[in-house]
């Protein structure tokens, strides 16, 4: 990650956060107008890494051990020499470089937040990376904008996720006693003609509809509970 | 996009840019620290969407009339209580639920920058959303959350197809009106402590159990309706 020409050291900073979030290590700066940038405080969780930011002056030295050198651009570009890759397209890319290649270093840089990349800046790129965005405003944040980025280049990367205790869906049965209960409750409450037994198809109508909840095998034990005793007290005061 | 409770204005707008960046415009606000964000500064181009977003005093209101709620986190939650999807994951569900819902509303909520969404605030989620980050480093800048979620929606944007429409989800004020009826019938029938009011635990563990019935919106009525006629036999008999 290479930051050219930034102004704003909270730009910098919030660069580094989005950096230690999507497990990326090496920040490298090249002139930004506020040496104080390490101080930069919105690198919640991230001052070991701006701690240890490469200053550079020159873009050149920058990204002088890189194999892919990357630039951003929100595509206004008035003549552009080079190929533009959607963010989505070039991510691949660069996955595929970093695990083809030895020596795999790929640099990713981001302009200043007034200028962007400069002609000279861009020199140095082999493609051009783009994030699609609504052509009226494609001018983004620079912190959200690399945030973006990181997030694409790490996003088939699957750390597993451990999901909410895997649940089991309710048999049959239970659907099915479900629905009895709740015809009784309804005949019970005046809802359903308490007189004539429930004819087979209000049955059905019941049956899908509590089919539909998709319920789990918990869920169905808590709505088992509830309804009896609904059922308990509506008989009671008959 | 509901911002629950943001403490920094910059904060949200930030979270405006990027949704102007990424064409979305319905911005709502529950309780903010600062009253003051209209005035955000970093919403670059996103001044109109800051001056139209809708202010709330509850979740519930913010959401009242969307149809699917997703909650952000950054997946440190003690008990999950819900399913939670990763951001690539997710979206196409979202996504779906958008082309194949005529009342498709979907809610993306997010915490504050401290302490993310209370349990009462997921109480009103149908399911979690997690952006995968290193596991040492989960907690993400807001507006960057923001910008990388909001990317992911609109990543394979293609055109729209309106299928058939083939059911309409039910709304989250739906959803609550049958969580409350629910909970009156459950006391009068002596299941619940009729004389304590409900905990405001036992009405977000009961409005998560009715979320997870996924009703569509004629079920809804259905079950209204049913709900009804038992609350007013058991309140008529007692």
């Amino acid at each position: 990650m290479v930051l050219v020409a930034t102004r704003n050291p909270l730009n910098i900073g919030a660069a580094a956060r989005a950096m230690s979030n999507f497990d990326f290590r090496d920040l490298r700066v090249v002139n930004p107008y506020d040496p104080a940038f390490r101080e930069a405080r919105s690198a919640v969780g991230a001052q070991e890494l701006l701690a240890n930011a490469q200053e550079h002056r020159t873009v050149a030295g920058a990204i002088a051990d890189c194999t892919l050198v990357i630039g951003t651009t929100a595509g206004r570009h008035r003549e552009l020499q080079h190929a533009v890759r959607s963010l989505d397209a070039g991510a691949p890319i660069v996955r595929k470089h970093l695990r083809t290649t030895d020596r795999g270093r790929v640099a990713l840089l981001f302009g200043s937040e007034k200028r962007g990349l400069s002609n000279a800046d861009l020199s140095h790129c082999h493609w051009l990376l783009n994030i699609p965005t609504r052509e009226q405003h494609p001018s983004m944040n620079l912190g959200q904008a690399v945030a973006v980025c990181l997030y694409e280049m790490v996003r088939t990367k699957r750390t597993a996720i451990k999901t909410a205790t895997t649940f089991q869906p309710a048999t049959s049965a239970e659907i099915d006693r479900i629905t009895v209960l709740l015809l009784d409750a309804l005949r019970a409450s005046g809802y359903l003609n308490s007189q004539s037994a429930a004819s087979a198809r209000e049955k059905e109508k019941m049956r899908r509809m509590v089919c539909r909840l998709k319920l789990t095998d918990a869920d169905a034990e808590l709505w088992l509970g509830m309804l009896r005793q609904i059922l308990w007290k509506l008989q009671a005061i008959k």
